[in-house]
């Protein structure tokens, strides 16, 4: 069993181990949320600013607010991402609610209630004002639909060919109503590892769009927010049963079940047959060359919970129409640490890296 | 005398202005801070996420947070900007401690202690990872000084010719501890007009940073975080006897001011002997045919204060090292309303209108 001191020492152990850049240069991976976003974060940026609320590397950081003098706490998630996806619309969004739903997710995944967004937006010189106008109301209507306000923003304007149209930073404040303990460090042999639903439509759906593929096929974005049917599986499974909450967007499901596996020192056996990809994705994911467990999604999360009540926990994920076709896919075990297992439809089973380049560049 | 009734007033008249975007394509203009950001923000923005909090367009929104059933409250200030200044290195600063002082100081200007970051960079590919490393040291040391946190963060990664080196969007949460009502609604006739010290230094810095022009000089960027002389302002004249706090960033002194005097329905009189330019500035603006009024400040701000206790304000913003050089620049008349005057040193009087056109783009 894992104890509060156990989890520390893994922490602890991560800080120890001081990854190194060994590129001179910016490269794409090191934007691809897989292993050399994960050493340039470690290297640079927490080496410069670290402090105990930044070192866990959670989707967001958990803030206990005081009140003046009289002892009073708030306790809140602040979270942000910029995103630069390309094209800025394709089929079922665009980089507007994109924006919305990402940061609302990422809120979602600390255990709060969204509720406050800021929005700074970098747009480039000849940017079509009416493609700002939808993608206003695109958030407009996001933010309506995951019951957050915009409440305060920036606006910079680069010359043309400094940037890509328009890319947009939220930030988001929520509140966190629930004793929750969530973390990728949380998870422990015995426990059940869930998704919310098919994954990899949003990569594919974003790749389609740039039109530079021959491949016709009806695929949308999952983007979608996520705090309604995180907070019906937390009531389902409340007092630390509900281990990790993760997106899975970019690096996709296998990416961030990497991260668990690491932070944990578990090992995450998955079961391949068991993950719901649609059957679209899965073709153009052949005809592309990808595995869908590395693309990214908008709208899934994966869910690590107490293994006895697994059941428990699919159920509420299915009660939302949001989590419809939610899915066990895994357990958690003692062994190998710090490894993804998948056990094949065939029989076999191989080792589920982090992903390492990025084939899928600006998905997000 | 302005009551809060009269300040909704003012803020509902300027809602039903509705104002109009004319051009089809987003330019540099629209990022100056000045009358076509105004537009643009007020046109595509406001109208789109139009709620109480974001309507007043501050510098930052005031977040009243509860805390479940208890009925506690804290009062957060919520600021973002997004920073795209170009050169990313400049004397006296970088990319790094402006994007940290400059949310820093949105949070002060909201008359909060600034507490916590986020902080989302875009990176171009091929951006050398040694500059990433000093952006990153000055954004620790930067926050070091403002005693802040960088607790949360992204990063994503465009293509060669798709941003300029680095894009940073910092947001800030800060705590309002004092019962203020900080507006650029709330100036009345008779209330001083103070500046902090010498303006436009962080202006004329850049645009001799870019090495487009012959001129030599000793210019130095005035970036700097203001919450401990906004503090010792806040102290000195308690009781909403101070109105409103602007840093004088985009757009300048001129453009800040302007502003006030709309949103209060004031004029607001400069006399220009009074305002503190450093000589070196006024030759290089001079080269350059500007007006050190439009020119970007990131240490200074304006602060409108009942005019009975001017010289108290004056003696407290003195008293901190970032205001030895602070002066009261003019004073807050009933009429010509919402229009800034400034009396010249030769006796005149001209209109200061808002900056329109963006002479200085990618200042910050």
């Amino acid at each position: 069993m894992s104890t509060e001191q156990q989890v520390l020492d893994r922490i602890e152990r991560a800080r120890r181990r001081r990854p190194v850049v060994r590129e001179e240069r910016i490269t794409l991976a090191h934007g691809s949320g897989g292993r050399a976003t994960q050493t340039l974060v470690q290297a640079v940026f927490l080496d410069a600013f670290r402090n105990p609320l930044l070192e866990p590397l959670e989707d967001g950081a958990t803030l206990r607010l005081g009140a003046g003098e009289e002892g009073v706490r708030v306790n809140l998630a602040f979270t942000t991402d910029s995103y630069v996806v390309s094209p800025l619309f394709f089929p079922g969004g665009d980089i507007g609610d994109l924006a919305v739903n990402g940061t609302v997710n990422d809120l979602a995944m600390c255990g709060a209630r969204p509720r406050y967004l800021s929005a700074g937006f970098i747009l480039e010189e000849g940017l079509p004002v009416e493609d700002l106008r939808r993608i206003a109301a695109s958030m407009a209507a996001a933010a309506a639909a995951a019951e957050v306000e915009i409440v305060t923003g920036d606006t910079k304007v680069v010359q043309r060919g400094r940037a890509d149209g328009c890319y947009i930073t939220t930030t988001g404040v929520g509140i966190i109503e629930r004793p929750v303990t969530l973390s990728s460090a949380a998870a422990r042999p015995g426990d059940a590892v869930l998704v919310s639903g098919p994954i990899g439509a949003h990569g594919a759906a974003v790749m389609l769009a740039r039109g530079d593929f021959d491949i016709e096929a009806a695929i949308v974005s999952d983007t979608a927010p996520l705090h309604g049917v995180v907070a019906g599986l937390l009531d389902a499974l409340p007092g630390g049963r509900v281990r990790t909450l993760r997106d899975a967007t970019r690096g996709g499901v296998a990416t961030v079940l990497n991260e668990v596996a690491a932070a944990s020192n578990v090992a995450v056996v998955l079961e391949e047959a068991a993950i719901p990809v649609r059957p679209e994705v899965t073709g153009v994911c052949e005809l592309l060359g990808l595995d869908p467990l590395y693309v990214a999604c908008e709208g899934r999360f994966v869910a690590v919970v107490d293994g006895d009540h697994a059941t428990r926990a699919l159920d509420a994920l299915r009660a939302h129409p949001l989590g419809e076709q939610a899915a066990i896919i895994g357990t958690v075990a003692p062994e190998p640490a710090a490894m993804v297992l998948l056990r094949t439809a065939v029989g076999g089973t191989r080792v589920v890296e982090i992903l390492v380049g990025d084939p899928l560049p600006r998905i997000c």
